[in-house]
């Protein structure tokens, strides 16, 4: 079963708007077991949508838009639909009833605009979406499908979940895949490495590699200092002979392997922290609330995480953080002595098991020859006593801090 | 002059990583003037990629590629596009020299497989690489440019702004562009307005819009509350022209404008203060840190923003808030006397002109009958006093958390 995504949007190819909705497809679709081919990003104009439909049918079962369903003049993306499948729009009863009650407190949205969501193409399927006013449809050409939703993120994700994944596993019983064997099924597994180049770490694993069956695949994703490992299987193998040759590439790179799994360190934080009852804060400078926000991202986050005092300006650092400013002339702002005062003041204020302390200089201003530009000193304070260390991040403002995070979680995973 | 974007990597198509290259690359073409018609999104597979290439070439002057450049296996590109273009490989010194130099103190990586990075296609010109190991390349198609970039974000960035922007410019007056009229300009306008419903907005702006000129295309982008509206120009109207009309754009919406750019709130706000020599801190408890993040985001924050007290738990807002328990037994820690409390508190403690605070319910637990999910109380703490408001943002954990510190910024936008 192979699909393709068709995003549509002027704003996502003047670089206005960052395209997050296909990963999260992709994510989905990879999960039950649809293999996505490729995404396509096309403006909103009649010509290019039909071209990318017509594309995209000649290689897929299924085809996934998203956007260009709002009630303004620029959104079309209903009507080359309307267009394409041949038919013509019709006013949906179920439609309106739910929009109107969707907005019955508020008569300035049921204005004529928002009156046209309820036309709908005459041969679509329309699903509910609980979450606004653009009309879920879902086309069938032959055996082919296409789905249309709302190019907003929480609307399609919401759309994707409770309607389109639920009606197209409905149907694949019925549906003729062309994609790969239907019977072989998608498997990923992840780990995660550091400390090791990527060139180095392909080295190590070049005999592994070279063994590899027919259908089994490793991929390599650096980024931010750590290094994913994928595994993924598309062709007959068992999940058992799955899990064997990942538990060997565990096996090759223990010395360096941080995560078995490939979800983001701090929700691994968050779930070691939370079976064991203990708590975390933060003292951030150069991380300016970055760790503090990852660390509250994920629900569940208030089982462990306390909060943070980010002390941006060293004022805050000498009053909140018990910073003496005697130490920050003698040593800098950014150095051992300071992430350390800042670990050990937090940990004592906000009375948490584990505490992190970053100060470093994210540029582009602030360099010097001792300390340029990407120099970040991190600590840990733990029950068993605190530790610092130096790192040098590159040279660019938001790689030095993603980095930065991810070093102070690397570093928390070693000490807990 | 029109270009298409080809990112390959199977992670892109398993939702593994999010593609923030292609908004970025839009972006910079855009202010340079070449229109972008499509970015691909392809697996790393010689006959997709291939196919990719045709596909581009059939529609476009220059072809961007981005990823699959590594030394490991699954990295592709490179042979791929020597193939395509019926070249071979050849060793270059230069490239050689520099990989040599940018590895001298790191003798792990300067293995064989990253000697096989100084391998490149003979008939490819190769730009330099300052920051990594994979070589810039240029490939002439007739009339047409093919640029090979790698997909690590500060890599590509890196190499389009020194090496490949600068390289297309110089080029463009011998190639033979097959887009839109290459004399026209490209012309984009944004303001951002709040408090309307995008359907009744577009009402307001109906006469506006019949009245546009052929080639002026305005479009609306609904996010966290806010929409920004674009107004852009493909045709041959001049700076002047499209000025007026964005004049009249403001006049129209001036009891909804909330910026006349389309540049971030947190930005707006930063050069705002940074030109009053005025200062900024928050407290935060639902937000978790990401209101921090957002003002310590972009260069030169420490000229404004001073730092904040995260109370995630409510011990922290007690303890370094000045919160008293009776306050948050008898309002609920969701309340206007809890904000206004912890705004005047961090107000009090890091000495800022400006405070925001945030208490609100997230989910995707702790709602209740009266404080359902998404509930959220903000307060602002200005030299005129304090005041606070309260929202209703949505179900979903991370709209609740995007819309409340678009909420703060709003509100701080105008108190200031």
């Amino acid at each position: 079963m192979r699909a393709e995504i068709i995003t549509i949007g002027d704003e996502l190819l003047i670089g206005q708007v960052v395209d997050t909705n296909s990963a999260w497809m992709a994510e989905r679709l990879n999960e039950v077991g649809i293999e996505l081919y490729q995404i396509t990003s096309v403006h909103d104009d009649a010509a290019h949508i039909k071209d990318a439909l017509d594309e995209a049918f000649s290689r897929a079962d299924i085809v996934f838009t998203t956007g260009g369903l709002g009630p303004t003049k620029d959104d079309i993306t209903k009507h080359v639909l309307c267009e394409y499948f041949g038919s013509h729009l019709i006013v949906d009863l179920r439609v309106r009833a739910h929009i109107e009650d969707l907005y019955k407190d508020r008569p300035d949205v049921l204005n004529r605009l928002t009156a046209t969501q309820w036309l709908v193409p005459a041969c679509a399927e329309i699903l509910e979406n609980r979450v606004g006013s653009a009309p879920l449809m879902v086309f069938h050409h032959g055996n082919q499908l296409l789905a249309s939703m709302p190019g907003v993120p929480y609307e399609m994700k919401i759309a994707m979940e409770e309607q389109i994944l639920p009606y197209i596993q409905s149907q694949i019983t019925t549906a003729q895949p062309i994609g790969r064997n239907p019977k072989s099924q998608i498997l990923h597994r992840t780990l995660q490495v550091t400390g090791i180049p990527e060139s180095a770490l392909a080295i190590l694993l070049e005999n592994f590699e070279n063994s590899m069956p027919e259908g089994l695949h490793l991929a390599y994703l650096p980024k931010d200092g750590i290094i994913r490992l994928r595994l993924s299987s598309y062709g007959e193998l068992t999940e058992a002979q799955v899990q064997q040759w990942f538990d060997e590439l565990k096996r090759l790179t223990t010395d360096y392997m941080i995560a078995e799994t490939g979800d983001p360190l701090e929700v691994l934080v968050g779930k070691i922290l939370t079976e064991r009852h203990q708590t975390i804060a933060t003292a951030e400078s150069c991380t300016g609330g970055k760790l503090a926000s990852l660390l509250s991202k994920h629900p569940g986050s208030s089982a462990f995480y306390y909060g943070s005092i980010i002390s941006y300006d060293n004022s805050v650092k000498t009053h909140l953080l018990d910073v003496p400013e005697e130490i920050i002339k003698t040593h800098g702002v950014v150095s051992e002595e300071v992430v350390i005062k800042m670990a050990n003041a937090v940990r004592k204020q906000l009375n948490t098991d584990f505490t992190i302390a970053t100060s470093g200089i994210a540029g582009p201003s602030g360099g010097s020859l001792e300390k340029p530009v990407g120099t970040v000193w991190i600590a840990w304070a733990t029950p068993n006593g605190t530790s610092a260390e130096c790192f040098h991040l590159g040279k660019l403002r938001e790689q030095v801090t993603d980095r930065a995070c991810q070093k102070a979680l690397v570093g928390l995973l070693k000490r807990i």
